[in-house]
Protein backbone atom coordinates (compact mmCIF):
# COMPACT_ATOMS: atom_id res chain seq x y z
CA UNK A 1 0.00 0.00 0.00
CA UNK A 2 1.09 3.27 -0.94
CA UNK A 3 -0.09 6.60 0.39
CA UNK A 4 -0.90 9.02 -3.04
CA UNK A 5 -2.23 12.02 -1.27
CA UNK A 6 -4.87 13.75 0.92
CA UNK A 7 -7.33 15.80 -0.15
CA UNK A 8 -8.59 18.61 2.09
CA UNK A 9 -10.48 21.45 1.67
CA UNK A 10 -8.24 23.53 3.42
CA UNK A 11 -5.28 25.32 2.25
CA UNK A 12 -3.31 22.05 1.88
CA UNK A 13 0.02 24.38 1.89
CA UNK A 14 -0.99 24.77 5.50
CA UNK A 15 -1.44 21.20 6.22
CA UNK A 16 1.87 20.38 4.58
CA UNK A 17 3.97 21.73 7.06
CA UNK A 18 2.58 19.44 9.59
CA UNK A 19 2.23 16.60 7.43
CA UNK A 20 5.56 14.25 7.72
CA UNK A 21 6.17 14.34 3.65
CA UNK A 22 2.97 13.44 2.35
CA UNK A 23 1.77 14.97 -0.58
CA UNK A 24 -1.81 16.72 0.49
CA UNK A 25 -3.77 18.36 -2.23
CA UNK A 26 -6.79 20.64 -2.61
CA UNK A 27 -10.29 18.64 -3.25
CA UNK A 28 -10.58 21.27 -5.82
CA UNK A 29 -7.49 18.69 -7.46
CA UNK A 30 -9.12 15.75 -7.03
CA UNK A 31 -10.11 14.66 -10.80
CA UNK A 32 -6.43 15.19 -11.59
CA UNK A 33 -5.46 12.27 -9.84
CA UNK A 34 -8.14 9.96 -12.06
CA UNK A 35 -6.12 6.71 -13.00
CA UNK A 36 -3.40 7.27 -10.44
CA UNK A 37 -5.30 5.91 -7.30
CA UNK A 38 -6.60 3.02 -6.71
CA UNK A 39 -8.71 3.25 -3.89
CA UNK A 40 -10.02 7.15 -2.01
CA UNK A 41 -10.99 6.22 1.68
CA UNK A 42 -13.73 8.84 2.42
CA UNK A 43 -13.09 10.07 6.40
CA UNK A 44 -16.46 12.87 5.97
CA UNK A 45 -18.73 12.44 8.34
CA UNK A 46 -22.27 11.02 8.21
CA UNK A 47 -24.84 14.17 8.15
CA UNK A 48 -23.68 16.43 5.68
CA UNK A 49 -20.35 15.17 4.09
CA UNK A 50 -20.57 12.01 3.26
CA UNK A 51 -24.38 11.87 1.03
CA UNK A 52 -21.89 14.38 -1.26
CA UNK A 53 -19.05 13.21 -1.33
CA UNK A 54 -19.54 9.30 -1.92
CA UNK A 55 -21.59 9.88 -4.94
CA UNK A 56 -19.54 12.66 -5.92
CA UNK A 57 -16.13 10.79 -5.94
CA UNK A 58 -17.80 7.13 -6.56
CA UNK A 59 -17.93 8.09 -10.04
CA UNK A 60 -14.42 9.00 -10.29
CA UNK A 61 -12.56 6.71 -7.95
CA UNK A 62 -13.24 3.35 -6.05
CA UNK A 63 -14.01 4.12 -2.28
CA UNK A 64 -14.12 3.34 0.94
CA UNK A 65 -16.58 5.24 3.50
CA UNK A 66 -18.06 4.82 7.13
CA UNK A 67 -21.22 6.11 6.57
CA UNK A 68 -22.90 5.44 10.13
CA UNK A 69 -26.71 6.64 9.83
CA UNK A 70 -27.87 2.96 10.44
CA UNK A 71 -31.75 4.02 9.82
CA UNK A 72 -30.22 6.10 6.41
CA UNK A 73 -28.12 2.92 4.62
CA UNK A 74 -30.79 1.63 2.41
CA UNK A 75 -31.24 4.78 0.72
CA UNK A 76 -27.59 6.01 0.38
CA UNK A 77 -27.00 2.56 -0.78
CA UNK A 78 -28.72 3.32 -3.44
CA UNK A 79 -27.51 6.71 -4.47
CA UNK A 80 -23.93 5.29 -4.65
CA UNK A 81 -24.61 2.47 -6.42
CA UNK A 82 -26.14 4.22 -9.15
CA UNK A 83 -22.97 6.26 -8.96
CA UNK A 84 -20.15 3.73 -8.61
CA UNK A 85 -21.84 1.64 -11.23
CA UNK A 86 -22.03 4.50 -14.03
CA UNK A 87 -18.28 4.84 -13.10
CA UNK A 88 -17.47 1.50 -13.21
CA UNK A 89 -16.13 2.04 -9.68
CA UNK A 90 -16.82 -0.52 -6.37
CA UNK A 91 -17.66 1.61 -3.55
CA UNK A 92 -17.65 -0.26 -0.28
CA UNK A 93 -19.56 1.80 2.31
CA UNK A 94 -20.95 1.99 5.60
CA UNK A 95 -17.65 0.21 7.29
CA UNK A 96 -16.27 0.63 10.20
CA UNK A 97 -16.73 -1.50 13.59
CA UNK A 98 -20.93 -0.20 13.88
CA UNK A 99 -21.64 -0.70 11.15
CA UNK A 100 -19.29 -2.97 10.03
CA UNK A 101 -17.41 -5.55 12.05
CA UNK A 102 -20.34 -5.52 14.78
CA UNK A 103 -22.80 -5.64 11.63
CA UNK A 104 -20.56 -8.84 10.70
CA UNK A 105 -21.34 -10.33 13.91
CA UNK A 106 -25.05 -10.16 14.12
CA UNK A 107 -25.50 -11.14 10.67
CA UNK A 108 -23.35 -14.39 11.30
CA UNK A 109 -24.78 -15.23 15.06
CA UNK A 110 -28.30 -14.58 13.82
CA UNK A 111 -27.69 -16.79 10.23
CA UNK A 112 -26.10 -19.54 12.77
CA UNK A 113 -28.36 -19.43 15.83
CA UNK A 114 -31.61 -18.29 14.51
CA UNK A 115 -33.51 -19.27 17.65
CA UNK A 116 -31.98 -16.58 19.86
CA UNK A 117 -31.92 -13.34 20.85
CA UNK A 118 -28.73 -10.38 20.13
CA UNK A 119 -27.50 -8.03 22.22
CA UNK A 120 -25.33 -5.06 20.93
CA UNK A 121 -23.69 -3.25 23.99
CA UNK A 122 -21.39 0.11 23.37
CA UNK A 123 -18.65 1.44 25.10
CA UNK A 124 -16.79 2.24 28.05
CA UNK A 125 -16.05 4.87 25.35
CA UNK A 126 -16.84 8.71 24.17
CA UNK A 127 -20.14 9.47 22.05
CA UNK A 128 -19.26 12.49 19.83
CA UNK A 129 -23.12 13.08 19.43
CA UNK A 130 -23.71 13.12 22.93
CA UNK A 131 -20.69 15.24 23.80
CA UNK A 132 -21.48 17.62 21.01
CA UNK A 133 -25.29 17.70 22.45
CA UNK A 134 -23.29 18.60 26.54
CA UNK A 135 -21.25 21.10 24.67
CA UNK A 136 -24.43 23.32 23.49
CA UNK A 137 -25.44 23.49 27.00
CA UNK A 138 -25.99 27.40 28.53
CA UNK A 139 -22.87 27.22 30.74
CA UNK A 140 -20.95 24.60 29.31
CA UNK A 141 -17.28 25.42 28.74
CA UNK A 142 -16.17 21.71 27.63
CA UNK A 143 -17.87 18.41 28.52
CA UNK A 144 -17.67 14.51 27.52
CA UNK A 145 -19.83 12.26 27.44
CA UNK A 146 -19.24 8.10 28.27
CA UNK A 147 -21.41 5.43 27.38
CA UNK A 148 -21.04 2.77 29.87
CA UNK A 149 -22.24 -0.23 29.30
CA UNK A 150 -24.23 -2.07 32.47
CA UNK A 151 -21.95 -4.77 33.45
CA UNK A 152 -24.28 -6.87 35.98
CA UNK A 153 -26.57 -6.78 32.16
CA UNK A 154 -24.27 -8.61 30.38
CA UNK A 155 -22.98 -10.67 32.84
CA UNK A 156 -25.97 -12.26 32.97
CA UNK A 157 -26.15 -12.64 29.34
CA UNK A 158 -23.20 -14.57 29.54
CA UNK A 159 -24.98 -17.03 31.87
CA UNK A 160 -27.08 -17.74 29.36
CA UNK A 161 -29.92 -15.55 30.39
CA UNK A 162 -32.17 -13.51 27.67
CA UNK A 163 -33.57 -10.68 29.38
CA UNK A 164 -36.24 -7.97 27.44
CA UNK A 165 -34.42 -4.89 28.14
CA UNK A 166 -35.18 -1.24 28.30
CA UNK A 167 -33.00 1.11 26.88
CA UNK A 168 -32.05 2.48 30.52
CA UNK A 169 -30.94 -0.95 31.30
CA UNK A 170 -28.53 -1.82 28.77
CA UNK A 171 -25.91 1.81 29.03
CA UNK A 172 -25.29 4.09 31.63
CA UNK A 173 -24.34 7.99 30.38
CA UNK A 174 -21.75 9.50 32.36
CA UNK A 175 -20.75 13.28 31.94
CA UNK A 176 -17.91 15.39 32.66
CA UNK A 177 -18.29 18.99 32.51
CA UNK A 178 -16.13 22.04 32.66
CA UNK A 179 -18.50 24.59 33.84
CA UNK A 180 -18.09 28.55 32.54
CA UNK A 181 -17.29 30.71 35.96
CA UNK A 182 -20.33 31.65 37.56
CA UNK A 183 -22.56 29.30 36.09
CA UNK A 184 -25.43 27.29 37.65
CA UNK A 185 -24.01 23.62 38.12
CA UNK A 186 -27.32 22.25 39.08
CA UNK A 187 -29.20 24.28 36.22
CA UNK A 188 -26.74 22.42 33.93
CA UNK A 189 -26.82 19.16 35.30
CA UNK A 190 -30.92 18.90 35.01
CA UNK A 191 -31.04 20.63 31.12
CA UNK A 192 -28.40 17.57 30.37
CA UNK A 193 -30.31 14.77 32.42
CA UNK A 194 -33.71 15.45 30.65
CA UNK A 195 -32.45 16.44 27.52
CA UNK A 196 -34.80 14.33 25.31
CA UNK A 197 -33.07 11.56 23.01
CA UNK A 198 -30.07 12.13 24.40
CA UNK A 199 -30.14 11.64 28.34
CA UNK A 200 -33.62 11.04 29.14
CA UNK A 201 -33.96 7.76 28.46
CA UNK A 202 -30.79 7.23 30.47
CA UNK A 203 -29.69 6.90 33.70
CA UNK A 204 -26.77 9.83 33.25
CA UNK A 205 -24.50 11.18 36.15
CA UNK A 206 -23.31 14.44 35.81
CA UNK A 207 -19.49 15.44 37.11
CA UNK A 208 -18.18 18.80 37.30
CA UNK A 209 -14.50 18.58 37.07
CA UNK A 210 -11.82 21.31 36.29
CA UNK A 211 -10.14 22.69 33.21
CA UNK A 212 -6.93 20.78 34.31
CA UNK A 213 -8.72 17.68 34.60
CA UNK A 214 -10.78 17.56 31.86
CA UNK A 215 -6.64 18.13 29.75
CA UNK A 216 -5.60 15.56 31.57
CA UNK A 217 -8.01 12.73 31.83
CA UNK A 218 -10.46 13.05 29.07
CA UNK A 219 -8.38 13.70 25.97
CA UNK A 220 -8.74 10.14 24.75
CA UNK A 221 -11.08 8.30 22.23
CA UNK A 222 -11.78 5.05 23.78
CA UNK A 223 -14.91 3.10 23.11
CA UNK A 224 -15.54 -0.54 22.16
CA UNK A 225 -18.87 -3.08 22.87
CA UNK A 226 -20.01 -6.41 22.75
CA UNK A 227 -22.07 -8.32 20.45
CA UNK A 228 -23.69 -11.18 21.76
CA UNK A 229 -26.13 -13.63 20.82
CA UNK A 230 -27.13 -16.11 23.12
CA UNK A 231 -29.41 -18.87 21.24
CA UNK A 232 -30.95 -22.63 21.17
CA UNK A 233 -30.03 -25.66 19.23
CA UNK A 234 -31.82 -28.89 19.19
CA UNK A 235 -33.83 -29.10 22.49
CA UNK A 236 -32.50 -26.29 24.27
CA UNK A 237 -28.94 -26.13 24.35
CA UNK A 238 -28.00 -23.14 24.64
CA UNK A 239 -25.00 -21.74 23.05
CA UNK A 240 -23.33 -18.01 23.20
CA UNK A 241 -21.73 -16.19 20.38
CA UNK A 242 -19.66 -13.00 21.24
CA UNK A 243 -17.82 -10.54 19.82
CA UNK A 244 -15.83 -7.32 21.46
CA UNK A 245 -13.97 -4.73 20.56
CA UNK A 246 -11.65 -2.73 23.57
CA UNK A 247 -10.22 0.40 21.70
CA UNK A 248 -7.55 2.86 22.98
CA UNK A 249 -8.34 5.14 20.21
CA UNK A 250 -11.60 4.64 18.23
CA UNK A 251 -10.63 6.82 15.64
CA UNK A 252 -7.48 5.07 14.73
CA UNK A 253 -8.97 1.52 14.73
CA UNK A 254 -12.04 2.74 12.66
CA UNK A 255 -9.61 3.87 10.32
CA UNK A 256 -7.00 0.69 10.43
CA UNK A 257 -11.13 -1.12 9.27
CA UNK A 258 -11.03 1.10 6.01
CA UNK A 259 -7.83 1.07 4.94
CA UNK A 260 -8.26 -3.38 5.65
CA UNK A 261 -11.45 -2.46 3.30
CA UNK A 262 -9.70 -0.32 0.26
CA UNK A 263 -7.68 -3.45 -0.12
CA UNK A 264 -10.81 -5.12 -0.92
CA UNK A 265 -11.94 -2.51 -2.93
CA UNK A 266 -8.73 -2.40 -4.95
CA UNK A 267 -9.43 -6.27 -5.60
CA UNK A 268 -12.93 -6.54 -6.66
CA UNK A 269 -12.85 -3.50 -8.81
CA UNK A 270 -9.69 -5.25 -10.54
CA UNK A 271 -12.02 -8.22 -10.68
CA UNK A 272 -14.20 -6.59 -12.43
CA UNK A 273 -17.40 -5.98 -10.25
CA UNK A 274 -18.59 -2.47 -9.54
CA UNK A 275 -21.43 -0.88 -7.74
CA UNK A 276 -21.62 -0.03 -4.07
CA UNK A 277 -20.50 -3.13 -1.60
CA UNK A 278 -21.39 -3.58 2.15
CA UNK A 279 -19.25 -5.38 4.69
CA UNK A 280 -22.18 -8.46 4.03
CA UNK A 281 -20.78 -8.82 0.52
CA UNK A 282 -17.07 -9.26 0.73
CA UNK A 283 -15.17 -12.16 1.66
CA UNK A 284 -12.73 -11.64 4.46
CA UNK A 285 -9.95 -13.22 1.95
CA UNK A 286 -10.18 -9.96 0.14
CA UNK A 287 -9.16 -7.89 3.47
CA UNK A 288 -5.59 -9.56 3.48
CA UNK A 289 -2.67 -8.64 2.26
CA UNK A 290 -2.04 -12.91 2.42
CA UNK A 291 -3.11 -14.66 -0.94
CA UNK A 292 -5.68 -17.29 -0.67
CA UNK A 293 -3.05 -20.24 -0.06
CA UNK A 294 -1.57 -18.32 2.47
CA UNK A 295 -4.67 -17.92 4.39
CA UNK A 296 -5.53 -21.81 4.46
CA UNK A 297 -2.11 -22.70 5.41
CA UNK A 298 -1.63 -20.29 8.28
CA UNK A 299 -4.85 -18.88 9.71
CA UNK A 300 -7.78 -21.63 8.64
CA UNK B 1 -34.83 -25.02 3.76
CA UNK B 2 -35.74 -29.00 3.84
CA UNK B 3 -34.30 -32.50 4.93
CA UNK B 4 -34.78 -34.77 2.04
CA UNK B 5 -32.79 -37.63 2.98
CA UNK B 6 -29.82 -38.44 5.94
CA UNK B 7 -27.17 -41.46 4.29
CA UNK B 8 -25.83 -43.63 6.28
CA UNK B 9 -23.02 -47.02 6.34
CA UNK B 10 -25.58 -48.72 8.78
CA UNK B 11 -28.97 -50.43 8.09
CA UNK B 12 -31.21 -47.66 7.11
CA UNK B 13 -34.59 -49.84 8.12
CA UNK B 14 -32.66 -49.48 11.40
CA UNK B 15 -32.12 -45.74 11.37
CA UNK B 16 -35.61 -44.88 10.50
CA UNK B 17 -36.94 -46.71 13.66
CA UNK B 18 -35.62 -43.68 15.64
CA UNK B 19 -36.14 -40.92 13.17
CA UNK B 20 -38.97 -39.40 13.69
CA UNK B 21 -40.20 -39.12 10.11
CA UNK B 22 -36.71 -38.58 8.54
CA UNK B 23 -36.03 -40.61 5.17
CA UNK B 24 -32.94 -42.67 5.63
CA UNK B 25 -31.06 -43.84 2.59
CA UNK B 26 -27.82 -46.32 2.46
CA UNK B 27 -25.00 -44.48 1.02
CA UNK B 28 -24.80 -46.52 -1.66
CA UNK B 29 -28.35 -44.91 -2.92
CA UNK B 30 -26.46 -41.38 -3.06
CA UNK B 31 -25.65 -41.35 -6.81
CA UNK B 32 -30.28 -41.91 -7.49
CA UNK B 33 -30.48 -38.12 -5.89
CA UNK B 34 -28.22 -36.64 -8.23
CA UNK B 35 -30.18 -33.57 -9.00
CA UNK B 36 -33.05 -34.23 -5.92
CA UNK B 37 -30.65 -32.57 -3.85
CA UNK B 38 -28.83 -29.09 -3.31
CA UNK B 39 -26.44 -29.43 -0.83
CA UNK B 40 -24.71 -32.67 0.80
CA UNK B 41 -23.54 -31.76 4.32
CA UNK B 42 -20.81 -34.34 5.45
CA UNK B 43 -20.75 -35.90 8.95
CA UNK B 44 -18.08 -37.76 8.83
CA UNK B 45 -14.50 -37.58 10.54
CA UNK B 46 -11.41 -35.93 9.26
CA UNK B 47 -8.88 -38.76 9.84
CA UNK B 48 -10.53 -41.12 7.06
CA UNK B 49 -13.71 -40.62 6.36
CA UNK B 50 -14.06 -37.10 4.69
CA UNK B 51 -10.55 -37.70 2.57
CA UNK B 52 -12.83 -40.60 1.13
CA UNK B 53 -15.89 -38.79 0.89
CA UNK B 54 -15.72 -35.16 0.56
CA UNK B 55 -14.01 -35.56 -3.47
CA UNK B 56 -16.41 -38.24 -4.07
CA UNK B 57 -19.29 -36.68 -3.26
CA UNK B 58 -18.01 -33.34 -4.69
CA UNK B 59 -18.44 -34.92 -7.97
CA UNK B 60 -22.31 -35.33 -7.87
CA UNK B 61 -23.71 -32.76 -5.24
CA UNK B 62 -22.73 -29.02 -3.75
CA UNK B 63 -20.93 -30.35 -0.47
CA UNK B 64 -20.08 -28.80 3.12
CA UNK B 65 -17.92 -30.53 5.28
CA UNK B 66 -16.21 -29.80 8.71
CA UNK B 67 -12.49 -31.31 7.79
CA UNK B 68 -10.53 -29.75 10.65
CA UNK B 69 -6.97 -31.32 10.23
CA UNK B 70 -5.11 -28.04 10.39
CA UNK B 71 -1.83 -29.19 8.80
CA UNK B 72 -3.77 -31.35 6.18
CA UNK B 73 -6.10 -28.57 4.49
CA UNK B 74 -3.47 -27.41 1.88
CA UNK B 75 -3.05 -31.09 0.19
CA UNK B 76 -7.46 -31.21 1.17
CA UNK B 77 -8.16 -28.18 -0.80
CA UNK B 78 -6.53 -29.14 -3.89
CA UNK B 79 -8.05 -32.72 -4.18
CA UNK B 80 -11.73 -31.14 -3.26
CA UNK B 81 -10.77 -28.80 -5.64
CA UNK B 82 -10.36 -30.71 -8.28
CA UNK B 83 -13.41 -33.05 -7.97
CA UNK B 84 -15.79 -30.29 -7.73
CA UNK B 85 -14.62 -28.43 -10.52
CA UNK B 86 -15.00 -31.65 -12.45
CA UNK B 87 -18.84 -31.60 -11.19
CA UNK B 88 -19.66 -28.33 -11.67
CA UNK B 89 -19.94 -28.15 -7.83
CA UNK B 90 -19.58 -26.32 -4.44
CA UNK B 91 -17.76 -27.94 -2.19
CA UNK B 92 -17.14 -25.53 1.27
CA UNK B 93 -14.25 -27.48 3.27
CA UNK B 94 -13.23 -27.26 6.56
CA UNK B 95 -16.14 -25.08 8.10
CA UNK B 96 -17.36 -25.56 12.03
CA UNK B 97 -15.98 -23.43 14.58
CA UNK B 98 -11.89 -24.20 14.57
CA UNK B 99 -11.24 -24.17 11.05
CA UNK B 100 -13.87 -21.83 10.23
CA UNK B 101 -14.81 -19.09 13.05
CA UNK B 102 -12.22 -18.59 14.75
CA UNK B 103 -10.20 -18.81 11.34
CA UNK B 104 -11.89 -16.10 10.14
CA UNK B 105 -11.74 -14.00 13.58
CA UNK B 106 -8.22 -14.81 13.17
CA UNK B 107 -7.67 -13.40 9.21
CA UNK B 108 -10.05 -10.33 10.40
CA UNK B 109 -8.28 -8.82 13.40
CA UNK B 110 -4.95 -10.10 11.65
CA UNK B 111 -5.56 -7.89 8.47
CA UNK B 112 -7.31 -4.42 10.41
CA UNK B 113 -4.53 -4.86 13.02
CA UNK B 114 -0.93 -5.76 10.78
CA UNK B 115 0.71 -5.04 14.13
CA UNK B 116 -0.03 -7.20 17.21
CA UNK B 117 -0.17 -10.94 18.10
CA UNK B 118 -2.81 -13.07 18.77
CA UNK B 119 -4.16 -15.73 20.90
CA UNK B 120 -6.79 -18.62 20.49
CA UNK B 121 -7.62 -20.69 23.61
CA UNK B 122 -10.09 -23.49 23.66
CA UNK B 123 -12.45 -24.36 26.08
CA UNK B 124 -13.98 -25.58 28.87
CA UNK B 125 -14.75 -28.56 26.88
CA UNK B 126 -14.50 -32.02 25.92
CA UNK B 127 -11.45 -32.73 23.72
CA UNK B 128 -12.56 -35.67 21.83
CA UNK B 129 -8.88 -36.68 20.45
CA UNK B 130 -7.84 -36.29 24.33
CA UNK B 131 -10.54 -38.52 25.33
CA UNK B 132 -9.93 -41.27 23.20
CA UNK B 133 -6.20 -41.38 24.25
CA UNK B 134 -7.05 -41.69 27.77
CA UNK B 135 -9.42 -44.66 27.59
CA UNK B 136 -6.87 -46.82 25.56
CA UNK B 137 -4.84 -46.57 28.74
CA UNK B 138 -4.58 -50.09 30.50
CA UNK B 139 -7.05 -49.79 33.44
CA UNK B 140 -9.40 -47.27 31.92
CA UNK B 141 -13.11 -48.03 31.49
CA UNK B 142 -14.66 -44.89 30.61
CA UNK B 143 -12.83 -41.38 30.72
CA UNK B 144 -13.27 -37.74 29.25
CA UNK B 145 -10.89 -35.23 28.92
CA UNK B 146 -11.65 -31.48 28.96
CA UNK B 147 -9.43 -28.96 27.90
CA UNK B 148 -9.21 -25.76 30.40
CA UNK B 149 -8.04 -22.75 29.48
CA UNK B 150 -5.88 -20.52 31.86
CA UNK B 151 -7.68 -17.90 32.98
CA UNK B 152 -5.07 -15.49 34.44
CA UNK B 153 -3.72 -15.39 31.53
CA UNK B 154 -6.69 -14.57 29.56
CA UNK B 155 -6.98 -11.44 31.79
CA UNK B 156 -3.43 -10.10 31.33
CA UNK B 157 -4.19 -10.22 27.01
CA UNK B 158 -7.40 -8.53 27.83
CA UNK B 159 -5.89 -6.03 29.76
CA UNK B 160 -3.53 -4.89 26.86
CA UNK B 161 -0.32 -7.22 27.69
CA UNK B 162 1.16 -9.65 24.56
CA UNK B 163 2.88 -11.85 26.87
CA UNK B 164 4.88 -14.92 24.96
CA UNK B 165 2.70 -18.00 26.19
CA UNK B 166 4.44 -22.00 26.48
CA UNK B 167 1.92 -24.17 25.35
CA UNK B 168 1.53 -25.12 29.54
CA UNK B 169 1.01 -22.01 30.44
CA UNK B 170 -2.34 -21.84 27.80
CA UNK B 171 -4.32 -24.63 28.73
CA UNK B 172 -5.23 -27.31 31.49
CA UNK B 173 -5.81 -30.82 30.95
CA UNK B 174 -8.30 -32.23 33.47
CA UNK B 175 -9.54 -35.88 32.72
CA UNK B 176 -11.67 -37.50 34.70
CA UNK B 177 -11.71 -41.43 34.70
CA UNK B 178 -13.56 -44.47 36.14
CA UNK B 179 -10.84 -47.59 36.77
CA UNK B 180 -11.14 -50.94 36.19
CA UNK B 181 -12.18 -52.85 39.28
CA UNK B 182 -8.23 -53.47 40.34
CA UNK B 183 -6.58 -51.47 38.55
CA UNK B 184 -3.49 -49.38 39.46
CA UNK B 185 -4.71 -45.84 39.85
CA UNK B 186 -1.34 -44.50 40.39
CA UNK B 187 -0.26 -46.42 37.33
CA UNK B 188 -3.09 -45.19 34.94
CA UNK B 189 -2.27 -41.47 36.37
CA UNK B 190 1.22 -41.52 35.50
CA UNK B 191 0.58 -42.85 32.06
CA UNK B 192 -1.48 -40.60 31.04
CA UNK B 193 0.43 -37.19 32.69
CA UNK B 194 3.63 -38.50 30.40
CA UNK B 195 1.58 -39.53 27.36
CA UNK B 196 3.33 -37.89 24.40
CA UNK B 197 2.19 -35.41 22.39
CA UNK B 198 -1.51 -35.52 24.23
CA UNK B 199 -0.27 -34.55 28.01
CA UNK B 200 3.64 -34.58 28.64
CA UNK B 201 3.87 -30.99 27.56
CA UNK B 202 0.78 -29.89 29.72
CA UNK B 203 -0.42 -29.91 33.28
CA UNK B 204 -2.67 -32.45 33.59
CA UNK B 205 -4.83 -33.35 36.73
CA UNK B 206 -6.54 -36.71 36.68
CA UNK B 207 -9.65 -37.50 38.56
CA UNK B 208 -11.10 -40.86 39.77
CA UNK B 209 -15.00 -40.94 40.03
CA UNK B 210 -17.49 -43.56 39.99
CA UNK B 211 -19.51 -45.00 36.95
CA UNK B 212 -22.57 -42.98 38.15
CA UNK B 213 -20.44 -39.92 38.53
CA UNK B 214 -19.33 -40.47 35.33
CA UNK B 215 -22.97 -40.75 33.98
CA UNK B 216 -24.39 -37.98 35.30
CA UNK B 217 -21.98 -35.20 35.31
CA UNK B 218 -19.78 -36.17 32.14
CA UNK B 219 -22.36 -36.52 29.14
CA UNK B 220 -22.43 -33.17 27.68
CA UNK B 221 -20.21 -31.90 25.24
CA UNK B 222 -19.28 -28.54 25.96
CA UNK B 223 -16.96 -26.72 24.28
CA UNK B 224 -15.94 -23.24 23.01
CA UNK B 225 -13.19 -20.39 23.57
CA UNK B 226 -11.54 -17.40 22.54
CA UNK B 227 -9.41 -15.62 19.87
CA UNK B 228 -7.97 -12.56 20.63
CA UNK B 229 -5.57 -9.97 18.78
CA UNK B 230 -4.38 -7.53 20.78
CA UNK B 231 -2.71 -4.69 18.38
CA UNK B 232 -1.35 -1.53 18.26
CA UNK B 233 -2.46 1.28 16.27
CA UNK B 234 -0.51 4.84 15.23
CA UNK B 235 2.00 5.14 18.44
CA UNK B 236 1.47 2.49 20.36
CA UNK B 237 -2.40 2.92 20.67
CA UNK B 238 -3.69 -0.75 22.17
CA UNK B 239 -6.70 -1.77 20.40
CA UNK B 240 -8.04 -5.16 21.52
CA UNK B 241 -10.79 -7.37 18.97
CA UNK B 242 -11.65 -10.92 20.72
CA UNK B 243 -14.21 -12.78 19.63
CA UNK B 244 -15.78 -16.11 21.95
CA UNK B 245 -17.79 -19.04 21.94
CA UNK B 246 -19.48 -20.71 24.70
CA UNK B 247 -21.37 -23.50 23.83
CA UNK B 248 -23.36 -26.15 25.58
CA UNK B 249 -22.94 -28.40 22.19
CA UNK B 250 -19.94 -28.61 20.44
CA UNK B 251 -21.85 -31.01 17.77
CA UNK B 252 -24.86 -29.16 17.85
CA UNK B 253 -22.86 -25.87 17.29
CA UNK B 254 -20.90 -27.52 14.87
CA UNK B 255 -23.80 -28.56 12.80
CA UNK B 256 -25.98 -25.01 12.92
CA UNK B 257 -22.43 -23.89 11.24
CA UNK B 258 -22.64 -26.15 8.77
CA UNK B 259 -26.21 -25.71 7.84
CA UNK B 260 -25.62 -21.97 7.31
CA UNK B 261 -22.74 -22.71 4.88
CA UNK B 262 -24.59 -25.10 3.42
CA UNK B 263 -26.94 -21.87 2.11
CA UNK B 264 -24.12 -20.03 0.94
CA UNK B 265 -23.04 -23.30 -0.98
CA UNK B 266 -26.42 -23.56 -2.52
CA UNK B 267 -26.27 -19.95 -4.04
CA UNK B 268 -22.92 -19.93 -4.99
CA UNK B 269 -23.05 -22.98 -7.44
CA UNK B 270 -26.83 -21.44 -8.74
CA UNK B 271 -24.74 -18.26 -9.62
CA UNK B 272 -22.31 -20.17 -11.55
CA UNK B 273 -19.73 -21.08 -8.93
CA UNK B 274 -17.64 -24.41 -9.18
CA UNK B 275 -14.73 -25.50 -7.03
CA UNK B 276 -13.63 -26.07 -3.27
CA UNK B 277 -13.85 -22.84 -1.30
CA UNK B 278 -13.26 -22.20 2.64
CA UNK B 279 -15.48 -19.41 4.81
CA UNK B 280 -12.53 -17.21 3.48
CA UNK B 281 -13.98 -17.48 -0.06
CA UNK B 282 -17.58 -16.69 1.23
CA UNK B 283 -19.27 -13.21 1.95
CA UNK B 284 -21.31 -13.55 5.26
CA UNK B 285 -24.38 -12.16 2.98
CA UNK B 286 -24.89 -15.94 1.61
CA UNK B 287 -25.15 -17.58 5.12
CA UNK B 288 -28.30 -15.44 5.61
CA UNK B 289 -31.87 -16.49 4.22
CA UNK B 290 -32.93 -12.38 4.67
CA UNK B 291 -32.51 -10.70 1.15
CA UNK B 292 -29.27 -7.99 0.66
CA UNK B 293 -31.97 -5.34 1.18
CA UNK B 294 -33.22 -6.55 4.52
CA UNK B 295 -29.80 -7.02 5.90
CA UNK B 296 -28.69 -4.19 4.66
CA UNK B 297 -32.01 -2.49 6.22
CA UNK B 298 -32.14 -4.65 9.97
CA UNK B 299 -28.61 -5.77 10.56
CA UNK B 300 -25.74 -3.16 9.21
Amino acid sequence: MELVAVFTRRQPEQMEASGDGVRFEHISAIEQYKGLIDVMILCGGSATDLPEQTPLIARMFNTVDSFDTHAKIPEFFETVHAAASQGGNVSVISTGWDPGLFSLNRLLAEAILPEGKDYTFWGKGVSQGHSDAIRRVAGVKAGVQYTVPVQSVIDRIRAGETPELSTREKHLRECFIVAEEGADQEQIRSTIVNMPNYFSDYDTTVTFITEEEMKASHQGMPHGGFVIRSGVTGEGTKQIVEFGLKLESNPEFTASVLVAYSRAAYRLSRDGATGAKTVFDIPFGLLSPKSPEELRRELL
